[in-house]
């Protein structure tokens, strides 16, 4: 297997979502770490070297590829590791991954879960918490303030969307009887939510749901 | 294969993505509409039948399987396509359709243009549009007005983030050398940006790409 450098910034839940995909698979990570705060992210050295997106997190694979997104940085993880652990090796790698379902429309109902997270989640609720846990709201822009309420409802509505979901989920997991790529990338921003002022006592199913992620093998915290 | 039945309102370029994504694969589409401004989507019906969400789209597969999020319903067509032209029918249909990458790194690589897709294109571009050219700005409320500016500063980033990207691409394709899913999901809100606002001249290797999209055996236009 190629070897793996995340560029990260230990305070983004985006970033945690990847080392915990490599923890639970059991990828060795290289760590190389940068302050959003500070512009590390920003500076000529990273924009030419690592994204001129000025974003992270960024997965290195090798010595030459950088791989922005993290959501399809943990696909490719997962990739990975399942071409690795594959008993034909001569054959192209299949998307089947211990943490991605080898059935097509389950790994299209995990592909949903992770996309409905960047679309409806992150940007509400990741959002707010750097507003307001990291910025603070007495440091926020008039642009930005003005939003607060908004994201809050839209937050509200995506934590409400996963409450039903795993209400009715049998096994507590977002797709079939195991944990997949949609519940690390759900739990990331979701266990944190309280930084953004929701209070996730009245979303009983995702406590629950957080609690089951917690006790799977290999779990490690953010920080 | 499954038939498949698409759930849509025709302005949605969240739709027209997956009958574009269909019609490329020659994937018969059964269409069902809804007006989202006639609050068709809200209704008790199909609250019920269709998704407890009251967003489209939503591609049915079968009878009973209902799945959302337009680039998740992409991946499982170009997945089942592929899965129906396997040489080996016995083996677990591979992700490698016609649409879909057949190398990881590649496939990673279109999976990240679709969560950028989501995450930093529909929210700002899309949702202009729908508000200055769907709704109209006049009869807009002052939550919304008040973030019209930066979700204009933010869309022109992302079509930046494009441009930069296809000017450097050696055949014109966000990933290797042929249209992929990534191409259409992008190509979905970028083609409508005019409507929210945006002028595209301003980004040619945008332009070029469009036009290259458009020239792609089985391509069909929104409406």
């Amino acid at each position: 297997m190629d070897t793996f450098v995340l560029h990260e910034e230990p305070i983004s839940g985006n970033c945690y979502k990847i080392r915990l995909t490599a923890a639970l698979l059991g990828i060795p990570l290289e760590r190389r770490l940068y302050s959003i705060l500070k512009g590390e992210t920003r500076t000529a050295e990273f924009l030419h070297t690592v994204s001129s997106f000025g974003r992270v997190p960024v997965l290195q694979v090798g010595d030459s590829t950088f791989l922005p997104e993290s959501n399809a940085a943990c696909f490719y993880l997962a990739d990975a590791a399942s071409a690795s652990c594959s008993s034909s090796p001569s054959s192209s790698p299949q998307v089947v991954g211990p943490l991605i379902p080898r059935d097509p429309l389950r790994r299209a109902e995990m592909l949903r879960w992770m996309f409905f997270e960047q679309n409806q989640h992150e940007v509400n609720i990741a959002t707010l918490r750097f507003w307001v846990h990291v910025i603070g709201e007495r440091d926020l822009d008039g642009a930005r303030r003005v939003q607060i309420q908004g994201k809050f409802a839209a937050g509200e509505q995506a934590l409400d969307c996963m409450e039903d979901h795993l209400a009715k989920s049998e096994h507590g997991w977002f797709v079939g009887d195991s944990i997949t790529l949609a519940d690390i990338c759900l739990f990331a921003y979701t266990h944190l939510a309280g930084d953004a002022g929701f209070d996730l006592a009245r979303w009983p199913a995702i406590l629950k749901w957080c609690e089951q992620v917690r006790q799977v093998q290999g779990y490690i915290p953010m920080n």
